[in-house]
């Protein structure tokens, strides 16, 4: 009996561990909060992720070690490393960590990105601000999600503040200039590869995002020509570059008939999570699968799924359960303000179908605006 | 949070517990084995079920309870539902574990069955034997289960070969003599009621069986007539007289263009865990849905699905997850000789696509016979 091992313990954890229980395997857990959510469907050791001799009792337990999220010291993963299989490998986790390195492996292997200029001092922001111009977007190259450690500079006069916000951290986690897109739409692409280097995509995704966190997600979607192959080769290229295995995705801006890469993330990905019900194999699965050396399952879309995102507390499950399609996912945790504590599947084999769930779960939830722009892009 | 307690803790606990945490409900499994496959997935008690200390316990951590199989004493099932909702209520778990109540319940609601009669001596087996005709049945009316319980009558001469097997329990378990079906095809409806009386079917499901335990199952399946009306009309009788809450499978032969109900099982069933991968919500969801009040999730299928036992010991899991649509479930049991210790679903959106995966499953697991018979009704 495998036992993987899950670095971080929150909802991607939890769906992680869930749905690799059905394939007969155990997972075991280290998260530094006692009341990790995927604690409530997993063992979980308490540690910090940094502490050598938690490590290695963890270590002691698991077969394979994989991540929730990304932001674990790379010391710890390559410490792991040395002692037994970690997928992803520590190199590419510590790429996608930082947006620099990132956004420069894109730029090498010819994936199109906005512009941006590494920022170590005052004077160079200033010179990158006057070089990409504005608006562009401050940003930490390391431990940002979420649109935290990001700041919109709007005119030239917005450096000031921009630079006593995030300035002092300018040595912990370095700081990244962006420029801003004006972008039509956000996709992304879920890729997982196995170890034998087995790679596939799920169908593209739309993103809705508010306040920089993810609201609504609809898959699959049609976009311009030939830019869903074309972020699939992406998403190839990096998987190949990188070595990786298990399941990554890449955001991108689609802009004015282009694609331009925003960032990877080196985990199981929010803007998956519709593929558990909405796909012949979800995210979490093919990951699991990847990371114990099985074969990949099918990434066939079945029907087409959009999911919303529950921030801060849950509505009333009955709104979404009532609906043909609708399903609940509740993360077990405490609510608390912005926080991600559950989301709501709707799946329909016709895009009718789906409107109509969408529309009666709106009305229900009192939650018009998160569902109407899925409802606009459905209607095309 | 709200905790659903389960008497019992083999696979069918397992896969309640798994669909049910992702709606945010916590499990307790109480079961008299301490290494009961759904502790792996779940909080375990180790106590027997007609052990009133342990059943204390266990109601004071629960909110309402439900059954992973249903030859729990009635006693012990009763003394918890006057202290919590218990659901399916103790009534239709006793009439259900008992097959010459169920079968005259079904006569008394006009669903017909094969000819039966109640066996309390030697003389009324002699009796019923020559009102019958042979080959007939003498089967335990209580505690058998897949095939266990059970001697073939095929000549007058073996009814005392029956009397020494059966005889001998006749005061503890009762016994039945039922008639032989020469029927074309066993089928089997899975149903659902909530606790507001909404109803609801998978589509049928036609099952073949090896030495009296399921092998394999598929569904949807098309029948004569108005044989699946019949079917679901029939589930909905016993739903409804029985006040009847979460899911239960009955039992079918076909028989020269008739039904003839067999036997119900008062619990999620084998032949319904395609609906896994098969249908919009699972017999598992669903029956978790009706057991806390939430509404019930849509029983339709998704594509075609066929489901393998695996007995006494696993196959090679790649077998079955290198082929597109197919799922692995790995109970997490000990081998053991005739042990139901996993199964496989094999789903596609086509005949024909269930048609390779399941024979090029056959061919790389050595496992010919088990697919013939599915392969030869898909291609009809």
């Amino acid at each position: 009996m495998m036992t993987v091992g899950i670095l971080g313990g929150g909802q991607l954890a939890r769906m992680l561990a869930l749905a690799g229980a059905p394939m007969g395997l155990r997972f075991m857990v280290l998260d530094p909060s006692a009341d990790a959510c995927a604690g409530q469907v997993a063992p979980l050791m308490v540690g910090e992720y940094g502490d050598e001799s938690a490590l290695a009792e963890f270590a002691s337990q698991v077969d394979v070690v994989t991540f929730d999220f990304e932001n674990v010291p790379a010391r710890s993963a390559q410490w792991l490393a040395q002692r037994l299989p970690v997928f992803p490998n520590p190199q590419a986790l510590a790429l996608a960590q930082d947006r620099l390195l990132e956004k420069t492996l894109f730029r090498e292997l010819g994936i199109e990105v906005p512009p941006f200029a590494d920022i170590a001092s005052r004077a160079q922001l200033e010179q990158a601000v006057a070089a990409l111009g504005t608006p562009c977007i401050l940003k930490t190259r390391r431990l940002g999600y979420d649109g935290k450690g990001q700041f919109r500079i709007n005119a030239p006069q917005d450096l000031e503040a921009a630079w006593t916000a995030l300035g002092p951290s300018v040595e912990k986690t370095g700081l990244i200039l962006e420029g801003f897109v004006r972008f039509q739409r956000e996709i992304s692409v879920i890729a997982v590869r196995g170890r034998d280097g087995e790679f596939q995509t799920w169908p593209l995704t739309e993103n809705w995002h508010v306040d920089g966190v993810l609201s609504a997600s609809l898959s699959p979607v049609a976009v311009e020509g030939a830019l869903a192959e074309q972020a699939r080769l992406a998403a190839h290229k990096i998987a190949e570059r990188l070595d990786y295995v298990g399941v990554f995705a890449l955001e991108l801006f689609c802009c004015d008939g282009r694609l331009l890469a925003n960032e990877m993330a080196p985990r199981v990905h929010n803007s998956g999570h519709w593929t558990i019900e909405g796909a012949e194999a979800s995210q979490f699965e093919n990951h699991i699968r990847a990371v114990v050396g099985l074969p990949l399952g099918s990434t066939r879309a079945r029907g087409q799924a959009c999911m919303l995102n529950w921030l801060g507390a849950l509505p009333d499950a009955r709104g979404v359960l009532g609906q043909p399609g609708g399903h609940w996912h509740d993360y077990g945790k405490e609510p608390r303000e912005g926080r991600k504590v559950g989301h709501a599947t709707f799946r329909a084999d016709t895009t009718l179908g789906l409107v109509d769930a969408l529309h009666a779960a709106g009305e229900q939830l009192d939650r018009h605006a998160q569902v109407a722009p899925v409802i606009a892009r459905l209607r095309g």
